[in-house]
């Protein structure tokens, strides 16, 4: 007898989801390691930048004042009473007429207010004394960097949930974070399931397929930003699965299975939730694929059963896994982005479902297309190889044209959307 | 005396670098640790995809001549010889009304050449036997998946220089890729130079900054796909910097040195390039920020030296540095990914060097629209955080208004171009 199951909209099934995301724990690990990481902490500005007034350019420090004469015809000279580097200090305090010989980035000396570059001066040497002349006035403040003047001390810089990317790496050099705070990386446990399939060291069998998905995931948790424990194949034996599953929930914050959840007869995924005691959010979702996608909460532990379908899998994923992966890194938009873009292909046929197109996202003269990725029959295997979106077409009655405007989820942004739908 | 350097244009300045860029070596790894490295080689399907003829649904495999004349008023009704699961063969072979129940990816029984969904059916025990009966005749070749109808044996499926990602993983574990051909990781060595640099764990002295640089450029690597040598801070001794330089060159596939190229008393590089006799490519570009971005060759290792200056550094890595590892990576589209977009910032300033302006990409309606990153003085520092793609505005004589299109290079992007302009 066929089990009846009713389907629930696809945002209502991703609500039920989030409603029992939680965010995750905090590290400290070094700055050397935290490229890709993600914040745990807003990150605040420990000092001014610059924390003195420097100088943005080669030249000469002055006092604006005595530039006030100097023109064309009737340069002024300054004698030059020290030179210093970037990081050097001068322990020299410049009076009337007197210029300091400065590098980009150093520390304006005591008495100058004015920076004149390089280029705009003429170098001269008298009696073992050293000189330079200019032609033009200066103001006050003219190419000097204020301290404070790119942050000040305490402002909030960085917000927690941000992907570290190299600008943000310099951003914690600047400030000392030699330890940075990030999310902790939360452990997804997998287990696949299917007779049929071989590890990928194995040789073909008659009736048997390799298992894909089950790489296929962990690079999906990967790539949301997770580290992966993959428990193997659970095997024929409901007794067996059932203590392995039972034993792998304990070892992980959230559980992921591959296959098993339709209503076949070796599909042993409903009875093991029901011996276990875990309450079953649902069973069955309105999308395309991925229709018998389910998802069971063991105490605060989200089990995933995703389809064995190699895109029912990963759309599954996606749609239901990730956001739960993101809210523990701390994001506040854990849901994929979502974007508007022009369809380039025909969907004639209705259905009744909201289907997740596996699709490929263009920019043609600034504007989003998008078009599915396995346009032809022989590409079904590499259409998920080639997808970098999902285009999503809303259930109904009708059909979709080339040229209409869809919503396109995006599979390789971290940008996010708060909410999906 | 300032020594006088003539700026080249970006576009040959990249050129220059790019006749040096040489593809990298492919090395083997495990699938496992695949995600996000690069494919030294095409790769190709081992076998039909399905290898054998299977069934997309659940259901029973039959004779598609025996449901001929099934109707609504009539069932045609089919003996159950045999039951079988994804992974399984049956050892039957249908004959006259006879049916085999088979599970999603199950191998179609010899003689059965359709499948009826379990839907479409209705089942019945008599005498010990199984039989099942429909109401709609089924054509030859219904609902089966024949052998090799995703993929034919020997048909090129991934193209060389392409990332590893999760649906790519899928296809190498489909076709039984233990071992994956990527392109092994340059190793970039890299130098930090300036005597006003503390390192992170150091506290502020008067003066001095802490070294952002060396952690931005090591993340920009990273980022790229290459492997860093941090060789630590050159010292303002020549002789030592000059030998640290030497030595460092055989340990790596290219050098990069952050500062000390300008044309300031403490900027060695410049005598380090003519001391160790290396060819200097260029030493300005007609570009902002980065002119002083130099380039030299030793052998035939590229040495880059890059601005002090965090958003020269960063820009001067991208364009000039990352196309050269991106080769190394076997990639056909090594340059920065160039789109068109909508300037939402007047620059009314014109400036007679292209400025490559720090700058976030946002999606407006499915439109590219483009703003600088840091707007106000204050954000400076974290306008590199801050920035996902670099906006390219063409010296000239005028500036450039709110509204216009111009060229945008996207930062966090794998889609890459062939060439940037």
């Amino acid at each position: 007898m066929v089990e009846r199951r009713t389907p629930i909209p696809v945002g209502e099934a991703v609500k039920k989801v989030m409603e029992f995301a939680i965010r995750g724990e905090t590290e400290f690990i070094s700055i050397n390691d935290s490229h890709g990481r993600f914040l745990a902490e807003d990150i605040k500005a420990t000092h001014d930048v610059p924390h003195f007034d420097r100088a943005p350019y080669d030249g000469f420090a002055v006092r604006a004042i005595d530039t006030k004469e100097a023109s064309q015809t009737s340069p002024v000279e300054f004698e030059v009473i020290d030179q210093i580097g970037a990081g050097m200090v001068s322990s020299k305090t410049a009076g009337l007429f007197q210029a300091v010989r400065i590098m980009t980035g150093a520390q304006i000396p005591d008495g100058c207010d004015a920076v004149v570059m390089l280029e705009l001066t003429k170098e001269e040497e008298r009696d073992g004394k050293k000189f330079m002349s200019i032609k033009r006035p200066f103001n006050k403040g003219e190419n000097v960097s204020f301290r404070g003047e790119d942050a000040k001390d305490g402002q909030v810089l960085l917000k927690k949930g941000t992907k570290i990317n190299p600008g943000i790496q310099a951003v914690l050099a600047t400030f000392g974070y030699a330890k940075v705070p990030v999310a902790k990386k939360p452990v997804i446990g997998l287990f696949a399931t299917g007779t049929e399939l071989l590890e990928v060291d194995e040789p073909l069998q008659p009736g048997k397929i390799r298992n894909s998905n089950a790489h296929m995931i962990a690079a999906q948790i990967d790539r949301a930003g997770a580290e992966v424990r993959y428990f193997g194949k659970l095997n024929d034996n409901f007794e067996t699965c059932f203590e392995a599953v039972r034993k792998a929930i304990n070892e992980v914050d959230l559980l992921i299975t591959t296959g098993g959840v339709s209503v076949g007869d070796y599909d042993y995924l409903p009875a093991i939730y029901e011996k276990l005691g875990a309450e079953v959010l649902f069973n069955k979702v309105a999308m395309r694929p991925g229709s018998v996608t389910t998802v069971a909460l063991f105490g605060r532990k989200l089990l995933f059963g995703l389809s064995g379908n190699p895109s029912a899998c990963y759309v599954g994923f996606e749609l239901f896994a990730r956001p739960v992966i993101k809210t523990m890194l701390f994001s506040e938009k854990p849901h994929l982005r979502k974007e508007k873009a022009i369809l380039e292909a025909d969907f004639p046929k209705a259905n009744p479902f909201t289907r997740f197109v596996r699709s490929t996202l263009t920019i043609r003269d600034g504007k989003l297309a998008v078009s599915p990725s396995g346009l032809d029959k022989s590409n079904i295997v590499t259409s998920l190889a080639e997808a970098n979106s999902l285009t999503i077409l809303p259930g109904g009655t009708r059909g979709f044209k080339s040229g209409s405007e869809v919503d396109v989820l995006m599979l390789e942004d971290e940008t996010g959307s708060e909410w999906p739908w």
